[in-house]
């Protein structure tokens, strides 16, 4: 079979760079060793191997499909729920007595890399499963939980997440589907939502879907926004299903990402469609955050495994093709040689590293993100906590969105290695290539997280979740230069954070004189110009750890595997982490081009 | 009908920014004039109205497959073979007594630019037909040329061109399709050639394939390669087409541009298969530079029309797509007001005005380009063909590579002002998004164009092209700084030229040194400095010519299109000529990290 991801890779982030045997030492967690950990990822990376990976591509050349008002997804659905139910993949982090198995964020991110490497397609269904689930959990009453939980974490039935409208897109505050007050207690309710992905198949009995509406009389905007759960089946007092008014009307036929349905629902036309308020009325958009966080770090995570699968097939490729020779000096090439394997042309090697940079630096950050998750919640002190959570509030958009980026531009390179195959569909860079589009839109497209992070996340707070964040950038830095070998990229990194700083103080400028909208007008520049720096960061993590391996003689995988993760890092350095200078130019410019009212252009053609 | 280009803009572009009247000075040219140019670019357009952009979405959908030995493509490319023989596009360049129009190149790629927005499927089976005719005509015999070019100037008869070779790629070195002469004077050739766009199909009576073989007994290496002409079937005394053995054995399915066919063709496998050399023995790679040369011009070509007719696709998605509200000071929103279009808020005008600053200044350069071919041939003195021969020649794979690279991006960009919609395929911006690609890698890989640039054309005749690309940059420069308006432009590309400069010169030291795989190891991102100063250069021409407008009060196509144009300038230079401090830290970075000899990393995982 096909390499399609890194389990020696996984391993270092976890145990080495991470080091998640810390949090071992926290009661939520002492069923778990080290060893338990392994046999997780390694009996996960059996089942992605013996089921997963074999169906990746024929997902996508039979996609799922709407038909006689069914939606019709591959069979391989319900292996995977099956699969997910039995071995609590649905309910891994969830409490003890919700079903769950307590298992640390951090493990269950690196479990779903696995999968994602394997078959982006399918962990979505398990993976929205368990989002949904974990809502009824935290806001829903005891009978909610006990209807539908553990149906879900058994995954017998499918849970979704129901935002967009067709109105409204992105801008959530114009829904209107309603909720209307019901003598029982529960809501009717009425509406229409789009991009449901996984919203319905033949492989569950039912769906439970987490609504936004807006109950009868509430306010305008976003703060009249509540918070439903609304089942395709009720189930009975005598234990039967019932149906409830959820129509599925239509899919939606995309570019890749084919063997995950995307269905467009219809509540309440018909008859009564019933619904159950979770959380505080007009509440509803904070609580569906607390999944919406969840989905776009998953989200992040599923394009950087998508992006490390295209990797590992490109390498495959570059060490196994003969074409051409290397350049001797004069610029000459010597026909009389064989021809050499295109790994040791300079380009070549140069797209590589381009791709094991941004895929494995990605995977690094989600990896963090998830660690932080868990020390949100386990760490002693209300201060630790609630430093935790700032940080990962802070770097949710950013590792929602480099992966869904840079990934796009990791896999153009590894389709480019191939040549014309890889434009092929007999070779699976295409379809890599189509199916990490959609991760840039998913959840928030880029626009919305960049506003997200910079009009948001870095001034919540007089901006305390920055100061954090470059607490444990400088941390790493301290460590680093230290070294001979690193102190350069210690160096560089504690630049390119001044220039972050300065180029903030600039935009805040704006804020702080009234005008917001120029303030975060390049949103999207600074993204990258973060996102940049914050990947740096991990490589340097990276990078560190692999040289005290290799001091202390501690090569657990081998010295080839250490000197790699090295050059990565110095890789990069030169060719990534450079970027910053011209986006501070553009971010430091001082003419606001994209305003509408401060320029003469019209646009219009 | 949905806009999917500007007639506004090209008309600019060759009448105002290129000034294509000066060529009507030539003889060559003197049966044209403005008006006659005008009314071949609305008869264009209307046809591609007509018939080109309505089936453009269908082509994608029922794709070019191959079935029970026969390559079937969609009927409209019967009518397209027939439109362009009758209407004389295919030998449009080519002199009278050829048979061909003696159209100014600029022209043909105007017109080409029209028909590759309408539909970039349909425009390749023309036009390569064009390449392979003049081939024949600048190096066959009169009885070639006799028997040949009229039926494909006709459209008759497809043409093709055959270099890549399962086992060679894009090392044509290594190519071992074999001629063997014989007693007529044809040769009996032998192999296999893969890729071959529009190498088959029911709507021509004959291929004719211009086939790369080498003679027995040739040199090794591309010094011992010629140049065939090998048609499908042979032309007998009496008029007959008689079978070759030519056998089309499989077809190429493609991530996108799917309604044009790529082949897998086998030559005098079964019996005999005969073709007659043109131009000298062992020169044929020179020879079929002729045509690769039109070939790279003709795919960056496409690939800025693609762009541009998804960026018409998103102008018009933005302009009526009501979401969302402006900011307020202090970043709020009024709730109150109705949704805006999207076209108002700032991050989607960013992205508009990256496409639309991709798209132009890409086509501005191509035209630029085809430019310089009419200069090189009709210019009068011997020095005047020399310099324009050399600017071409330079330019070439910029020309290729940047719209096929940037293209990407901007219609990447494209696709987010759609969101969710942008990735369903009921929409237009995927098959845009899916089309594009290949242009990276048809007609040689952007790496390969790398080479060619930094490697060979940089360097030859002691660095004469560079020399003569900077006197035009410093000749715009030197308009441009005239104006108040423009001056911190022509001052921005002017460090930028400096910038060039000094980056060259610290890759040449290791040329000079004889280390010629470290000179040319970073290639690919000094294409990309290059590309993207050839390309501030274009926006200032564009600029300059808008501004005189402007000021002379002749604003043929309206205020607001000039103000559009200078806008666009200035969003390049703040937002895309910034680039260039990245890449030239990158390119001066003291570390080889891509060379296998110099570095310890063995990436092999």
């Amino acid at each position: 079979m096909a390499q399609y991801m890194s389990m020696d890779t996984l391993r270092f982030l976890i145990h080495e760079v991470l080091d998640v045997q810390q949090l071992l030492k926290y009661d939520r967690f002492k069923d778990y060793d080290k060893a338990s950990f392994d046999l997780l990822l390694d009996s996960t990376k059996s089942f992605a191997d013996q089921f997963m990976y074999p169906v990746f591509k024929e997902m996508d050349k039979s996609p799922a499909y709407f038909k006689d008002g069914k939606i019709h997804v591959h069979e391989a659905v319900e292996k995977m729920m099956e699969y997910a139910g039995q071995n609590g993949t649905i309910g891994s982090t969830f409490d003890y007595e919700h079903g769950g198995m307590q298992l640390p964020h951090v493990i269950e991110s690196a479990l779903a890399h696995i999968g994602q490497c394997a078959n982006n397609s399918l962990t979505g269904y398990p993976g929205l499963t368990s989002g949904a689930a974990q809502l009824i959990v935290n806001f829903g009453t005891q009978d909610l939980i006990d209807t539908y939980v553990p149906k879900m974490i058994e995954g017998k039935w499918g849970g979704t997440m129901c935002l967009t409208e067709p109105q409204a897109g992105s801008s959530l505050s114009d829904i209107t589907t309603s909720a209307e007050s019901q003598a029982d207690g529960s809501y009717s309710i009425k509406g229409q939502k789009i991009f449901i992905s996984g919203g319905d198949h033949e492989y569950c009995e039912n769906f439970v879907h987490l609504v936004l509406a807006r109950i009868e009389g509430a306010p305008k905007g976003t703060k009249g926004i509540s918070l439903f759960v609304v089942p395709k089946y009720i189930l009975s007092d005598e234990g039967n299903l019932l149906p409830n008014d959820v129509i599925t009307t239509a899919d939606f036929q995309k570019m890749g990402q084919r063997g995950y349905c995307t269905t467009h629902l219809v509540f309440g036309e018909k008859s009564l469609c019933k619904g159950w308020l979770i959380g505080p009325e007009n509440k509803g958009l904070k609580c569906m955050f607390l999944m919406m966080n969840g989905a776009r770090i998953d989200v992040g995570l599923t394009a950087a495994s998508t992006a490390t699968a295209a990797y590992y097939a490109s390498l495959q490729y570059a060490k196994e093709r003969p074409q051409g020779r290397r350049v001797l000096s004069g610029g000459k090439k010597n026909t009389d040689e064989e021809q050499t394997t295109i790994i040791d042309h300079p380009d070549v090697r140069r797209m590589l590293l381009l791709q094991k940079s941004i895929s494995e630096g990605a995977l690094s950050l989600l990896l963090n993100a998830s660690y932080y998750h868990d020390l949100s919640k386990v760490s002693e002190s209300d201060e630790e906590r609630k430093k935790y959570h700032l940080l990962l509030e802070l770097i949710t958009p950013i590792a929602k969105t480099y992966p869904s980026e840079m990934g796009q531009i990791s896999i153009s390179n590894g389709m480019q290695i191939l040549g014309g195959y890889g434009y092929c569909t007999d070779f699976p860079l295409e379809q890599y290539y189509r199916d990490i589009r959609i991760m840039a839109i998913y959840e928030g497209t880029t626009g919305i997280q960049s506003l997200d992070l910079l009009g948001r996340k870095i001034v919540m707070q007089n901006g305390e979740a920055l100061k954090l964040l470059t607490k444990e950038i400088i941390y790493t830095i301290k460590e680093a230069v230290a070294f001979d070998l690193l102190k350069p990229y210690a160096d560089q990194l504690k630049t390119a954070s001044k220039k972050l700083e300065t180029v903030l103080m600039h935009l805040l400028q704006f804020a702080m004189n009234g005008d917001h909208e120029r303030f975060i007008a390049d949103a999207t520049p600074f993204m990258e110009l973060m996102s940049n720096i914050v990947i740096g960061w991990q490589w340097l993590k990276i990078g560190l750890r692999a040289h005290i391996a290799q001091i202390n003689g501690k090569e657990v995988y081998g010295n080839a595997f250490y000197e790699n993760k090295i050059h990565t890092m110095k890789f990069y350095y030169k060719y990534e982490l450079t970027k910053i200078e011209g986006l501070a130019l553009t971010l430091m410019h001082p003419d606001a081009l994209t305003i509408k009212e401060k320029n003469k252009a019209t646009l219009t053609e």
